[in-house]
């Protein structure tokens, strides 16, 4: 099935710099599809250090299992993501193929298979033969290149109608940090620890352990905030590779280091970007959505009634016929088992306050309200007046084109 | 927006005996739509017993406080339902709007306020005006009766597609009880305590304490066990009212009595139909979906993950496509975040196995499971293999039936 690119695209793509001591290189090991591009490669230099958060689904799929065995290392020399197929509930055989994957990759990049990490994405069930792999990525590994970075953000799309990149560079001592990001994503979009795949890559001399706390707080702002259908993947994967190679600058080793802030808020920049990027490409979108929640009794408590808000079809349906429908809105906060006093709820469209403490509001003004849903990025925000908790979940809305994605893909 | 009748509609309608002690009239009070039947008055005989299961959503409707305020007394002697409005969020003025509504039934059928049961459905924020009711309920309390149960069931639609009843009855101490029952309902369909409004009326001699607690036994797989979209109502209602008029019969008093269990069943029996009728006519429904989860650490655990299949737009969009997509099922028990052992889990569409402990199985056939996926009534079965808790959960498909009513539906 051909599909349309989504109306809420970029309507260019940055250009992202080399990051020293990461080169890759992409390839149609045919997989699922003939020539087509289903195959990546990236490649470390020695010293890279590596952190990562990945699905917590207790249906994982191989290739998740095995990256969580090999996180706790901390090094990374390779990268390995096939699209077309998941690799995922194919039982004793699934990690038979990430085993002998990371074989055939540490023999072509001559590095230990525990230095490998691999990412699959694609059908699930579908048992994936490792033997794709082997003349392709001896042949990669001779190929290997530190530009353009197009190439791999297009070699992981599956049903994702644009390519996903984010940058972001820092000056850390006098020297420049660059930051690099690629994600995939589209549907089955509502990560519990990451989404369906990204790979961050920099130059920064950071210590795993402090490169991992610092993913693991800012993803939770990022790809943990956003849902596209509350669809959870088994093969959620988020990894992140740090060189080292950025001339000298004195490795962070912990996170008192004051510059583990500086270079986690441009980290977090790069997986707020990207995490955005998978919700305009989310299944049939044609809105973006912002649901702030403020006022609630905690941020996790204000952070499930903005997912219920977020999840809700009927909301989402709402926003795709733009209709001020603020009365599910109301629906979805009261079905969040959340604390939440319906009579000090107040609701606002944008700036328009359409409903104050428990009723539509005196000023309600339905024509502002309509045209302000005629936009493609809409904020929506429920104010609970309890106390200071508060989050933001981004979503998008449910459309026919999800359905028709989703109700004629053939497995 | 004239709706499509549901392929799943009935063939025919049952039809309702009388029940002793139950009188009825409807009529168009105008209350969204001219000309249109949107009010239900039924009236029943002194000594009455009434429970009921409300909605838990934290934004209830003005109806559902006022129910939850009166059960406490257990006797009705008016109940009072209309479509178009459904009082919700509506502040003050929707206190105001059924104190005024009960004040005006109490009024017309000479009884208490407290006696008087209220229930509303329709648009969710707009203030519901009683004085529509005034002239109306005095009319309507002049010209009751028995007959035809087919009214009543029509008067409560709202999306709804074709009118749903249930009926059945009983022989106790050489008596024949009847139950007779009616229901709407057919988005914002993920009852926590109830559907969006069901009615059950009965010439059982029972206490309201017994009713009780028979109704909230019942209600867990029934009316609590189906989901169309996830998304819960404001308005929520189930109420069982019992006349007692049964000649001959000594009342139950207590859950103890041996018949409370036989009565119990026919209970049952009725709100399951009507149950089922509510996820038949869900919206934009091609497919009536059985989930049935075996093998859980517990009932509820089992519960919870049917809950995420039956829920999941992934699951719903591949039923839709008639695409024997079990893989969507495995990624809804994963997500679910309840015990499930990947290596152990099974699943089954009807009697087909399509997964054996954690891969596809061995003998999986996919002309027959394409074959089966083109049925309107689908089973499927998650089975977990870690120990003795089940559970099943039915909905619907999601097609482009959805989209189109609540895409533009307009509040």
């Amino acid at each position: 099935m051909a599909l349309q690119v989504s109306p809420l695209a970029p309507e260019s793509y940055p250009d992202l710099p080399v990051i020293a001591g990461v080169r890759f290189a992409t390839a149609a090991a045919g997989i699922k599809y003939k020539n087509r591009t289903d195959v990546l490669l990236a490649v470390f230099d020695e010293g890279t250090s590596v952190a990562g958060v990945l699905t917590r689904s207790k249906c994982s799929s191989a290739a998740v299992d095995w990256c969580k065995a090999n996180l706790g290392g901390g090094v990374a020399r390779a990268l390995v993501v096939n699209s077309g197929n998941a690799n995922a509930f194919t039982g004793r055989k699934g990690q038979q193929s990430v085993e002998q994957t990371a074989a055939i990759a540490a023999k072509a990049v001559g590095c230990s298979v525990a230095e490998i990490f691999l990412a699959s994405t694609g059908v699930i069930g579908e048992p994936l033969d490792a033997n794709k792999f082997s003349g392709v990525l001896d042949t990669m590994a001779a190929a290997l290149s530190d530009q353009p970075w197009m190439e791999p953000a297009k070699a992981i799309m599956t049903t994702d109608t644009f390519p996903k990149l984010g940058t972001a560079s820092i000056d850390i001592d006098g020297v420049e940090v660059r930051i690099n990001g690629i994600a995939k994503g589209s549907g089955m979009i509502a990560p519990d620890m990451a989404t369906m795949l990204s790979f961050v890559f920099t130059d920064m001399p950071i210590k795993a352990e402090v490169l991992q706390a610092l993913l693991g707080q800012h993803v939770k702002s990022s790809f943990n905030a956003i849902t596209v259908d509350s669809d959870t993947s088994t093969s959620d994967t988020l990894l992140a590779f740090a060189t080292g190679k950025a001339k000298g600058i004195e490795p962070i080793e912990t996170l008192d280091d004051p510059r583990a802030e500086i270079f986690g808020e441009a980290l977090r920049d790069v997986l707020f970007d990207l995490a955005i990027q998978v919700v305009r490409d989310g299944e049939g979108a044609t809105k973006q959505v912002a649901v702030h929640v403020e006022g609630a009794t905690s941020d996790e408590s204000a952070f499930r009634i903005a997912k219920s808000i977020a999840d809700s079809p009927l909301v989402k349906t709402a926003i795709a016929g733009e209709d001020a429908n603020w009365g599910r809105v109301v629906m979805a906060v009261g079905k969040a088992g959340e604390p939440a006093d319906r009579d000090r709820l107040s609701i606002r469209f944008g700036d328009l306050v359409v409903a104050h403490n428990g009723e539509r509001a005196a000023g309600y003004d339905e024509a502002a309200t309509s045209a302000y849903m005629k936009g493609d990025e809409l904020e929506l925000t429920a104010s609970l007046g309890l106390g200071e908790g508060r989050a933001t979940v981004y979503t998008c809305d449910l459309t026919h084109g999800y359905i028709a994605i989703n109700g004629d893909y053939r497995s």
